[in-house]
Protein backbone atom coordinates (compact mmCIF):
# COMPACT_ATOMS: atom_id res chain seq x y z
CA UNK A 1 0.00 0.00 0.00
CA UNK A 2 1.40 2.87 -0.71
CA UNK A 3 1.52 6.17 1.94
CA UNK A 4 0.75 9.23 0.60
CA UNK A 5 2.60 12.17 1.84
CA UNK A 6 1.01 15.64 2.05
CA UNK A 7 2.17 18.56 2.45
CA UNK A 8 0.49 22.48 2.86
CA UNK A 9 2.65 25.41 2.60
CA UNK A 10 0.96 28.78 2.86
CA UNK A 11 1.27 31.04 0.65
CA UNK A 12 1.13 34.79 0.29
CA UNK A 13 1.81 34.86 -3.59
CA UNK A 14 0.20 37.13 -5.55
CA UNK A 15 -3.21 35.64 -6.93
CA UNK A 16 -2.80 37.29 -10.77
CA UNK A 17 -1.17 35.71 -13.96
CA UNK A 18 0.53 38.69 -13.80
CA UNK A 19 3.75 37.24 -12.26
CA UNK A 20 7.12 39.04 -13.01
CA UNK A 21 9.58 36.14 -13.56
CA UNK A 22 12.79 38.25 -12.58
CA UNK A 23 11.19 39.10 -9.30
CA UNK A 24 9.92 36.40 -7.55
CA UNK A 25 10.76 37.21 -3.86
CA UNK A 26 9.24 40.88 -4.38
CA UNK A 27 6.92 41.75 -6.63
CA UNK A 28 5.59 37.97 -6.89
CA UNK A 29 4.93 37.93 -3.14
CA UNK A 30 7.74 35.35 -2.05
CA UNK A 31 6.52 32.70 -4.88
CA UNK A 32 10.42 31.58 -5.04
CA UNK A 33 9.87 30.21 -1.38
CA UNK A 34 6.50 27.89 -2.53
CA UNK A 35 8.60 26.66 -5.66
CA UNK A 36 11.72 25.35 -3.36
CA UNK A 37 9.02 24.11 -1.36
CA UNK A 38 7.82 22.50 -4.72
CA UNK A 39 11.16 21.13 -5.09
CA UNK A 40 11.97 20.01 -1.86
CA UNK A 41 8.46 17.95 -1.61
CA UNK A 42 8.86 16.23 -5.36
CA UNK A 43 12.12 15.80 -6.52
CA UNK A 44 14.93 12.85 -6.14
CA UNK A 45 18.02 13.14 -8.50
CA UNK A 46 16.29 10.44 -10.76
CA UNK A 47 12.39 11.77 -10.86
CA UNK A 48 9.42 12.46 -8.97
CA UNK A 49 8.02 11.17 -5.76
CA UNK A 50 4.82 9.72 -6.77
CA UNK A 51 3.81 9.35 -3.37
CA UNK A 52 3.23 13.13 -2.74
CA UNK A 53 0.24 15.12 -2.61
CA UNK A 54 1.21 18.99 -2.29
CA UNK A 55 -1.05 21.59 -1.21
CA UNK A 56 -0.77 25.56 -0.96
CA UNK A 57 -3.01 28.59 -0.79
CA UNK A 58 -1.98 31.76 -2.40
CA UNK A 59 -3.29 34.26 -0.07
CA UNK A 60 -2.15 37.51 -2.04
CA UNK A 61 -3.93 39.99 -4.12
CA UNK A 62 -6.29 40.62 -6.26
CA UNK A 63 -8.19 37.12 -5.90
CA UNK A 64 -7.45 35.00 -3.21
CA UNK A 65 -7.55 32.05 -1.79
CA UNK A 66 -6.28 30.31 -4.90
CA UNK A 67 -6.16 26.46 -3.71
CA UNK A 68 -3.13 24.77 -5.85
CA UNK A 69 -2.70 20.70 -5.36
CA UNK A 70 0.12 19.09 -7.19
CA UNK A 71 0.19 15.23 -7.73
CA UNK A 72 3.55 13.83 -8.15
CA UNK A 73 1.62 10.49 -9.86
CA UNK A 74 0.05 13.10 -12.60
CA UNK A 75 3.23 15.67 -12.89
CA UNK A 76 4.88 16.14 -15.90
CA UNK A 77 6.94 18.67 -17.65
CA UNK A 78 7.78 20.51 -14.70
CA UNK A 79 11.80 20.92 -13.88
CA UNK A 80 13.02 21.55 -10.54
CA UNK A 81 14.12 25.16 -10.49
CA UNK A 82 12.37 28.07 -9.21
CA UNK A 83 11.54 29.81 -12.53
CA UNK A 84 10.04 26.71 -14.16
CA UNK A 85 7.82 25.93 -10.96
CA UNK A 86 6.90 29.56 -11.04
CA UNK A 87 5.39 29.16 -14.84
CA UNK A 88 3.47 26.70 -13.93
CA UNK A 89 2.08 28.67 -11.09
CA UNK A 90 1.30 31.02 -13.62
CA UNK A 91 -0.30 29.18 -16.16
CA UNK A 92 -2.60 27.76 -13.29
CA UNK A 93 -3.36 31.69 -12.14
CA UNK A 94 -4.16 31.67 -16.36
CA UNK A 95 -6.21 29.01 -16.68
CA UNK A 96 -7.89 28.92 -13.36
CA UNK A 97 -11.98 28.85 -13.46
CA UNK A 98 -14.19 30.68 -10.90
CA UNK A 99 -16.71 27.94 -10.47
CA UNK A 100 -14.71 24.89 -10.64
CA UNK A 101 -11.45 22.68 -10.17
CA UNK A 102 -9.37 22.40 -12.90
CA UNK A 103 -6.28 20.75 -14.25
CA UNK A 104 -4.37 23.27 -15.35
CA UNK A 105 -1.45 21.21 -16.73
CA UNK A 106 -0.87 17.42 -16.09
CA UNK A 107 -1.24 16.98 -12.10
CA UNK A 108 -1.41 20.90 -11.01
CA UNK A 109 -5.15 21.33 -9.98
CA UNK A 110 -6.71 25.16 -9.57
CA UNK A 111 -9.26 26.28 -8.16
CA UNK A 112 -11.29 29.14 -5.47
CA UNK A 113 -11.04 27.16 -2.08
CA UNK A 114 -10.70 28.27 1.47
CA UNK A 115 -8.53 26.60 4.09
CA UNK A 116 -11.71 25.55 5.96
CA UNK A 117 -12.57 23.72 3.27
CA UNK A 118 -9.03 22.25 2.41
CA UNK A 119 -9.18 21.04 6.08
CA UNK A 120 -12.95 19.60 5.63
CA UNK A 121 -12.10 17.52 3.02
CA UNK A 122 -8.91 16.27 4.57
CA UNK A 123 -10.44 15.25 7.61
CA UNK A 124 -9.62 11.44 7.11
CA UNK A 125 -6.03 12.29 7.15
CA UNK A 126 -3.59 13.11 10.43
CA UNK A 127 -2.81 16.43 10.62
CA UNK A 128 0.71 17.65 11.88
CA UNK A 129 1.41 21.22 12.39
CA UNK A 130 5.52 22.16 12.05
CA UNK A 131 5.86 24.11 15.29
CA UNK A 132 9.36 24.69 16.90
CA UNK A 133 7.69 24.29 20.36
CA UNK A 134 5.72 20.83 19.21
CA UNK A 135 7.27 17.22 20.15
CA UNK A 136 10.55 16.03 18.28
CA UNK A 137 9.41 14.06 15.08
CA UNK A 138 12.12 11.81 16.16
CA UNK A 139 9.35 10.41 19.11
CA UNK A 140 6.34 10.99 17.42
CA UNK A 141 4.68 7.94 15.87
CA UNK A 142 3.75 9.00 12.35
CA UNK A 143 0.57 7.59 11.02
CA UNK A 144 0.12 6.40 7.31
CA UNK A 145 -1.87 9.11 6.28
CA UNK A 146 0.26 12.19 6.89
CA UNK A 147 -0.42 15.41 6.47
CA UNK A 148 2.08 18.43 7.37
CA UNK A 149 1.71 21.91 7.57
CA UNK A 150 3.77 24.96 7.65
CA UNK A 151 3.89 28.47 6.67
CA UNK A 152 6.10 30.20 3.74
CA UNK A 153 8.03 33.00 4.86
CA UNK A 154 5.40 34.12 7.80
CA UNK A 155 4.13 31.37 10.42
CA UNK A 156 0.23 30.97 9.80
CA UNK A 157 -2.10 32.97 11.46
CA UNK A 158 -3.30 32.24 15.01
CA UNK A 159 -6.30 31.34 13.69
CA UNK A 160 -5.75 29.06 11.43
CA UNK A 161 -3.69 27.29 13.97
CA UNK A 162 -6.63 26.84 16.24
CA UNK A 163 -9.04 25.63 13.61
CA UNK A 164 -5.80 22.88 12.45
CA UNK A 165 -6.02 21.76 16.71
CA UNK A 166 -10.27 21.76 15.99
CA UNK A 167 -9.35 18.89 13.21
CA UNK A 168 -7.04 17.44 15.80
CA UNK A 169 -3.64 18.36 14.29
CA UNK A 170 -0.28 17.91 16.16
CA UNK A 171 2.64 20.30 16.76
CA UNK A 172 5.55 18.56 15.86
CA UNK A 173 9.09 19.79 15.70
CA UNK A 174 12.31 19.11 13.38
CA UNK A 175 14.72 21.01 15.54
CA UNK A 176 15.56 23.71 17.70
CA UNK A 177 16.44 26.04 14.77
CA UNK A 178 13.98 27.98 12.64
CA UNK A 179 14.34 26.54 9.28
CA UNK A 180 13.13 27.48 5.99
CA UNK A 181 9.76 25.71 4.83
CA UNK A 182 11.72 24.04 1.92
CA UNK A 183 14.48 22.82 4.54
CA UNK A 184 11.69 21.49 7.00
CA UNK A 185 10.18 19.61 3.79
CA UNK A 186 13.68 17.89 2.86
CA UNK A 187 14.27 16.96 6.53
CA UNK A 188 10.63 15.33 6.82
CA UNK A 189 10.55 13.62 3.47
CA UNK A 190 14.20 12.46 4.31
CA UNK A 191 13.09 11.47 7.96
CA UNK A 192 9.69 9.17 6.34
CA UNK A 193 12.54 7.68 4.00
CA UNK A 194 14.47 6.79 6.78
CA UNK A 195 11.22 4.94 8.63
CA UNK A 196 10.62 2.91 5.94
CA UNK A 197 7.62 4.84 4.67
CA UNK B 1 34.88 26.61 19.56
CA UNK B 2 32.93 27.06 16.37
CA UNK B 3 33.10 24.00 14.33
CA UNK B 4 32.97 24.97 10.97
CA UNK B 5 31.21 22.84 7.97
CA UNK B 6 32.58 22.81 5.01
CA UNK B 7 31.00 21.70 1.81
CA UNK B 8 31.96 21.17 -1.66
CA UNK B 9 29.99 20.84 -4.68
CA UNK B 10 31.29 20.00 -8.16
CA UNK B 11 29.70 22.45 -10.97
CA UNK B 12 29.75 22.14 -14.86
CA UNK B 13 28.53 25.75 -14.77
CA UNK B 14 30.12 27.53 -17.50
CA UNK B 15 32.99 29.67 -16.51
CA UNK B 16 31.93 33.12 -18.43
CA UNK B 17 29.64 35.90 -17.24
CA UNK B 18 27.57 35.79 -19.72
CA UNK B 19 24.95 33.92 -18.14
CA UNK B 20 21.62 34.04 -19.26
CA UNK B 21 19.19 34.62 -15.98
CA UNK B 22 16.34 33.01 -17.59
CA UNK B 23 18.01 29.84 -18.28
CA UNK B 24 19.74 28.52 -15.50
CA UNK B 25 19.22 24.71 -15.98
CA UNK B 26 20.32 25.34 -19.87
CA UNK B 27 22.67 27.18 -21.36
CA UNK B 28 23.85 28.33 -17.55
CA UNK B 29 25.29 24.35 -17.03
CA UNK B 30 22.89 23.85 -14.43
CA UNK B 31 23.55 26.54 -12.29
CA UNK B 32 20.44 26.60 -10.98
CA UNK B 33 21.86 23.62 -8.96
CA UNK B 34 24.41 24.95 -7.56
CA UNK B 35 21.99 28.13 -6.54
CA UNK B 36 19.76 25.42 -4.59
CA UNK B 37 23.72 23.73 -3.10
CA UNK B 38 23.99 26.98 -1.76
CA UNK B 39 21.03 27.94 -0.17
CA UNK B 40 21.19 25.25 1.41
CA UNK B 41 24.73 25.39 2.72
CA UNK B 42 23.86 29.01 4.20
CA UNK B 43 20.04 29.76 4.72
CA UNK B 44 18.28 29.75 8.27
CA UNK B 45 14.77 31.37 8.45
CA UNK B 46 16.23 33.87 10.72
CA UNK B 47 19.52 34.54 8.28
CA UNK B 48 23.33 33.10 7.70
CA UNK B 49 24.78 29.96 9.19
CA UNK B 50 28.01 31.76 9.91
CA UNK B 51 30.33 28.52 10.73
CA UNK B 52 29.36 27.13 6.73
CA UNK B 53 32.31 27.65 4.15
CA UNK B 54 31.05 26.92 0.53
CA UNK B 55 33.07 25.76 -2.26
CA UNK B 56 32.62 24.82 -5.97
CA UNK B 57 34.50 24.85 -8.97
CA UNK B 58 32.71 25.85 -12.16
CA UNK B 59 33.83 22.95 -14.98
CA UNK B 60 32.20 24.74 -17.85
CA UNK B 61 33.64 26.30 -20.80
CA UNK B 62 35.36 28.25 -22.02
CA UNK B 63 37.61 28.61 -18.86
CA UNK B 64 37.63 25.95 -16.30
CA UNK B 65 38.10 25.69 -13.76
CA UNK B 66 37.52 28.65 -11.61
CA UNK B 67 36.98 28.37 -8.07
CA UNK B 68 34.57 30.04 -5.95
CA UNK B 69 34.77 29.93 -2.06
CA UNK B 70 31.62 31.66 0.04
CA UNK B 71 32.01 32.32 3.63
CA UNK B 72 29.02 32.52 6.18
CA UNK B 73 31.14 34.98 8.49
CA UNK B 74 31.33 37.32 5.62
CA UNK B 75 28.36 36.91 3.01
CA UNK B 76 26.61 39.92 2.67
CA UNK B 77 23.74 41.12 0.17
CA UNK B 78 22.87 38.24 -0.90
CA UNK B 79 19.30 36.32 -1.12
CA UNK B 80 18.26 33.14 -1.22
CA UNK B 81 16.76 33.03 -4.65
CA UNK B 82 18.32 30.69 -7.42
CA UNK B 83 18.09 33.89 -9.50
CA UNK B 84 19.92 36.07 -6.80
CA UNK B 85 22.49 33.68 -6.08
CA UNK B 86 23.45 33.47 -9.96
CA UNK B 87 23.73 37.25 -9.92
CA UNK B 88 26.46 36.87 -7.45
CA UNK B 89 27.99 34.61 -9.21
CA UNK B 90 27.82 36.34 -12.74
CA UNK B 91 29.77 39.04 -10.91
CA UNK B 92 32.61 36.77 -9.16
CA UNK B 93 32.71 35.54 -13.25
CA UNK B 94 33.15 39.51 -14.52
CA UNK B 95 35.54 40.35 -11.41
CA UNK B 96 37.72 37.15 -11.58
CA UNK B 97 41.96 37.93 -12.16
CA UNK B 98 43.99 34.90 -13.65
CA UNK B 99 46.83 35.24 -11.30
CA UNK B 100 45.39 35.67 -7.90
CA UNK B 101 42.34 35.33 -5.51
CA UNK B 102 40.18 38.37 -4.97
CA UNK B 103 37.17 38.69 -3.15
CA UNK B 104 34.26 39.75 -5.33
CA UNK B 105 31.81 40.79 -3.24
CA UNK B 106 31.55 40.68 0.77
CA UNK B 107 32.54 37.01 1.37
CA UNK B 108 32.82 35.40 -2.00
CA UNK B 109 36.17 34.94 -3.47
CA UNK B 110 37.20 33.62 -6.86
CA UNK B 111 40.30 32.54 -8.41
CA UNK B 112 41.74 29.90 -10.91
CA UNK B 113 42.28 26.71 -9.05
CA UNK B 114 41.95 22.76 -9.54
CA UNK B 115 40.70 20.46 -7.37
CA UNK B 116 43.84 18.70 -6.42
CA UNK B 117 44.77 22.30 -5.22
CA UNK B 118 41.81 22.92 -3.41
CA UNK B 119 42.57 19.30 -1.32
CA UNK B 120 46.10 20.00 -0.92
CA UNK B 121 44.99 23.79 1.08
CA UNK B 122 42.44 21.84 2.79
CA UNK B 123 44.00 18.74 4.19
CA UNK B 124 44.19 19.56 7.91
CA UNK B 125 40.53 18.80 7.53
CA UNK B 126 38.65 15.85 7.69
CA UNK B 127 37.13 14.85 4.23
CA UNK B 128 33.68 13.12 4.06
CA UNK B 129 32.64 11.97 0.24
CA UNK B 130 28.52 11.22 0.16
CA UNK B 131 28.06 8.24 -1.75
CA UNK B 132 25.13 5.64 -1.69
CA UNK B 133 27.84 2.95 -0.88
CA UNK B 134 29.06 4.67 2.17
CA UNK B 135 28.41 4.02 5.57
CA UNK B 136 25.61 6.01 7.51
CA UNK B 137 26.13 9.37 8.40
CA UNK B 138 24.16 7.91 11.36
CA UNK B 139 27.14 5.69 12.60
CA UNK B 140 29.96 8.02 11.48
CA UNK B 141 31.44 10.27 14.04
CA UNK B 142 32.13 13.27 12.31
CA UNK B 143 34.90 14.84 13.25
CA UNK B 144 35.04 18.57 14.68
CA UNK B 145 36.98 20.07 10.69
CA UNK B 146 34.47 18.24 8.97
CA UNK B 147 34.54 18.94 4.48
CA UNK B 148 31.75 17.50 2.64
CA UNK B 149 31.63 16.44 -1.06
CA UNK B 150 29.16 16.17 -3.94
CA UNK B 151 28.76 16.14 -7.63
CA UNK B 152 26.25 18.66 -9.01
CA UNK B 153 23.96 16.65 -11.66
CA UNK B 154 27.02 13.94 -12.22
CA UNK B 155 28.54 12.01 -10.06
CA UNK B 156 32.03 13.03 -8.95
CA UNK B 157 34.34 11.53 -11.52
CA UNK B 158 36.54 8.41 -10.74
CA UNK B 159 39.80 10.51 -10.93
CA UNK B 160 38.14 12.97 -8.15
CA UNK B 161 37.05 10.56 -6.02
CA UNK B 162 40.28 8.23 -5.78
CA UNK B 163 42.13 11.65 -5.23
CA UNK B 164 39.53 12.00 -1.98
CA UNK B 165 40.71 8.45 -1.14
CA UNK B 166 44.37 9.58 -1.15
CA UNK B 167 43.52 12.40 1.22
CA UNK B 168 41.93 10.25 3.62
CA UNK B 169 38.16 10.59 2.52
CA UNK B 170 35.63 8.67 3.88
CA UNK B 171 32.47 7.64 1.89
CA UNK B 172 29.45 8.74 3.94
CA UNK B 173 25.63 7.58 2.79
CA UNK B 174 22.71 9.37 3.88
CA UNK B 175 20.05 6.72 2.87
CA UNK B 176 19.09 4.31 0.31
CA UNK B 177 17.04 7.30 -1.76
CA UNK B 178 19.59 9.09 -4.32
CA UNK B 179 19.05 12.18 -3.08
CA UNK B 180 19.53 16.04 -4.98
CA UNK B 181 22.59 17.58 -3.88
CA UNK B 182 20.93 20.61 -2.47
CA UNK B 183 19.27 17.86 -0.33
CA UNK B 184 21.70 16.05 0.71
CA UNK B 185 23.19 19.78 2.40
CA UNK B 186 19.97 20.42 3.91
CA UNK B 187 19.75 16.98 5.61
CA UNK B 188 23.91 17.41 6.88
CA UNK B 189 23.36 20.56 8.02
CA UNK B 190 20.57 19.23 10.04
CA UNK B 191 22.20 15.97 11.08
CA UNK B 192 25.01 18.33 12.42
CA UNK B 193 22.60 20.41 14.29
CA UNK B 194 20.97 17.66 15.70
CA UNK B 195 24.26 16.42 17.01
CA UNK B 196 24.84 19.71 18.29
CA UNK B 197 27.92 20.98 16.17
Amino acid sequence: MTIYRHFYVKSHAKTTPDINLKDLPGSAGRLDVIARCINAAFWLSYGIRKDVVFHTILHGEPNPPVYIRMEGEKLRKVSPDERNIAIFIKKALERMKEDKEIESTPGIFVSKKSFEQLLEENKGRDFYLLDENGESIEKVEISSKPFFFLGDYKDLEEEEKELLYDYGAQPVSIGKNSYLSSHCIVIINWWLDRKGF
